[in-house]
């Protein structure tokens, strides 16, 4: 903690404060002025766009509707079950059609008379999720039940529905694949992004997952826009599933929306670390791919896949003075 | 932007909104309805589980504990700190006691006389957890010390309790690690996955880690369960100590709690990416492991392990355009 | 769910109850006597330090002013924008001026007197800070749009600022650098720290990035203190930015503040896994490196590099029965 000696307490602070507050409306103007110069990071509000704060706040009351009891109201029994998951369903219903409603304005903005379309598609498009409830939920119960028997330091299924950071990126990864597939922009995205950023686990929601889906700790991985998965697949922590370089058009813009990502058929296990790239890579049912694999090719059904370990160098019995020169990396 | 023209504007949007808002009461009955069929997801309430919430909540209290000053209330001096940190042990004491509880309870919910006993358990384990603060305190200042002494850009001991998620993940470590050792059900992996989820660091309570700990940076870090960690040691972002593949029992049932994780002695270093796999593998005493080796055999004390790094293709001087082509991946 | 027959019920909970919160006082004076012996973990308040939760909440206020409508109020329209953003403005300037005074205080606690000369200080370098805003937007304009012309998932550039973790980790990496430059301790790291947490992106607020900054995924990025980054560079996932082994001086002690982090030139491409190490070592423009490579070299200008694929070894048609023994790991 060294000292400034070259600050000088020589004035007073109140004189100064008062001049600094009278430069911010100048400081305000040129703010305002920038709204101006830079137009694409500000957003017009003739059509609101989506709350990300209203966006997670669905995402905890479908939490409470998809686990009852887990999240939320604790004192949920079979006497007021019925009332409670029937406020929650409302206002899932009232939020999500408010925010796919802006969703969709966002995307037909350029025109002005849609607005009271937007409003009832809106509630249409909630209104058809929220009927999947209980599809998705049979769905869930199975990937939980995978992870739960696929990892031996699991206690109770409850504990995977509390804490592990893998169920909670399929439960929103699910629930958002339904609201894309419905073909509502944006909110999707969102939804995922936030479960990015909770648990370290980045699946878009364009990809197609089947059952019984299972990550176990999961920071790191990656499951890119079109990647197919099948059912009973189980990938660890930093796992790719990517693309391999993008075609461009004429004009050398990207070309969007093309199958970039794998395909991973039924019952394939991938280990930590690899990475599987490339739309035409199709990983054979039942396969397994080894930890730290770089596949950029197809793999047959029932293949294991293993990387030939690198090489090690061992220099034995070094002092603790030498440890400071070892030349291995450090930040 | 596209407009989406097979929208025609003809009807309003009121109408349709009492329509839609009408399948309510049914889409409830249905989601209910799916409770009874898909019950594994649901928790009932007779013996209420513990709150995530309430949990995390703790954890900032115990913190304010550990580290007065520095979170939650600032305008602590020597005239209030007693009042101050009297307020939050009794907080802490109130709420740790309840999630005890709660938790224990979850454990035996199968019978119903256990209630007013698992009351009074509670009380008892978060009184005795609360004893070992000062000696947790003990701990956590030789960590904060032990990554100040190996971090040239930590400038202070103060930005690395504010700031250094590794400190973050290692304080949340050691109070769940205790909660652990006391035979505590699911409340401590909920503690730890919190952390997980704020540091990108992934410490099973159940793991043994000696003083001074460090972890630099620290983001895809997994310690399993059954790891042993000795005194001084350091690792950085990435590095993996885990299960090679798990023993099943005659039914093909996963077999749970033995050792599965390696042992690291005192004074190891582990650099970024490296992944260390199997109960039986020890690495001995001041060992160097380099980044990304992956070991799944032990090592004598005071060895250097590093990988022969994977040769390298240089093609030069290649030209703008050809950048589009190299091949190389992009999710 | 096991019994734990072991406990009998035979005492009420209530007298236990009593008994156990009387030891109360005892324990929060062996916590409070704690704090005597274990110093380094207390913070005294005759200088109040930063508030992280302020800090946070002033990067709120700056992502509202940055991109006005994005978050934050959702009904701003040119009739308001100008009260709307002023309120803002006015908000940073008063907290940000607090938490500045606190840090520098902070540095410089070892005098009394400095304290006015601290106040006027804080407003001083925030008022600094604000006039940069315009300029700062400029840049994170480019940063955008840098993104979508490089990722083919995305959809528009409001999704990109909605959503895209790798554009958060930029925009608080921008502010926290400004302030660094302005010399300003703890506060820039704490913003920085904030944003690993959200993103798994570890940029130190004093690595120098030029225009046009691309992280795609980013989880896993670390950027080290003393980094150069030219414009047009885009990193993926996973990639690291770090040191070689650190000096130390005559004492033992870490020689902090030196050049230890690589220099990456204009129009570099990094892609996911890539480590680059050490304080010497150059990636010249356009240059490309593949994923996974470990560099610890310079490498030219307009140079490809990509790792020789670690030889993969495979083994057909494995039953299912076997998948169990593959001896590949899991944690």
């Amino acid at each position: 903690m060294k000292k400034t000696p070259d600050i000088q307490p020589t004035e007073s602070a109140a004189p100064q404060e008062k001049e600094l507050r009278h430069e911010l409306p100048h400081v305000v103007n040129e703010i305002v002025k920038s709204y101006k110069k830079v137009k694409q990071l500000s957003y017009s509000s003739q059509y609101p766009i989506p709350s990300r704060e209203s966006i997670i706040q669905a995402l905890h009351d479908m939490n409470e509707i998809l686990y009852p009891g887990y999240h939320g109201h604790q004192g949920v029994d079979e006497s007021n079950l019925h009332f409670h998951i029937g406020e929650a369903t409302h206002r899932v219903f009232e939020d999500l059609s408010i925010q796919i409603s802006k969703s969709l304005r966002h995307e037909c903005r350029s025109s002005n008379r849609l607005c009271d379309v937007c409003t009832g598609l809106g509630q249409e498009e909630a209104m058809k999720f929220l009927k999947k409830i209980p599809k998705l939920r049979e769905m869930l119960a199975e990937d939980a039940q995978a992870i739960y028997d696929g990892d031996p330091a699991a206690k109770s299924i409850e504990e995977i529905i509390f804490s592990y950071p893998g169920f909670k990126a399929i439960t929103v990864y699910r629930i958002a694949h339904e609201l894309h597939v419905q073909g509502i922009p944006l909110l999707p995205r969102i939804m995922t992004e936030y479960a990015h950023a909770v648990t370290g686990i980045d699946i878009h929601p364009g990809a197609k997952i089947g059952r019984r889906f299972c990550i176990d700790h999961g920071t790191g991985v990656v499951i890119g826009e079109t990647t197919e998965i099948g059912n009973n697949v189980k990938l660890y922590q930093g796992v790719t599933l990517g693309a391999l370089s993008f075609p461009r058009d004429a004009n050398g813009n990207l070309v969007r929306g093309k199958k970039r990502h794998p395909t991973i058929e039924d019952d394939v296990t991938i280990y930590a670390g690899a990475t599987i790239l490339g739309g035409e890579t199709r990983i054979g049912k039942g396969a397994v791919i080894g930890g730290n694999a770089w596949l950029t090719t197809s793999v047959g059904p029932g293949t294991k896949v293993i990387i030939e370990a690198p090489k090690l160098r061992y220099k034995g019995a070094i002092s603790a003075k030498d440890r400071e020169h070892v030349g291995d990396f450090q930040i």
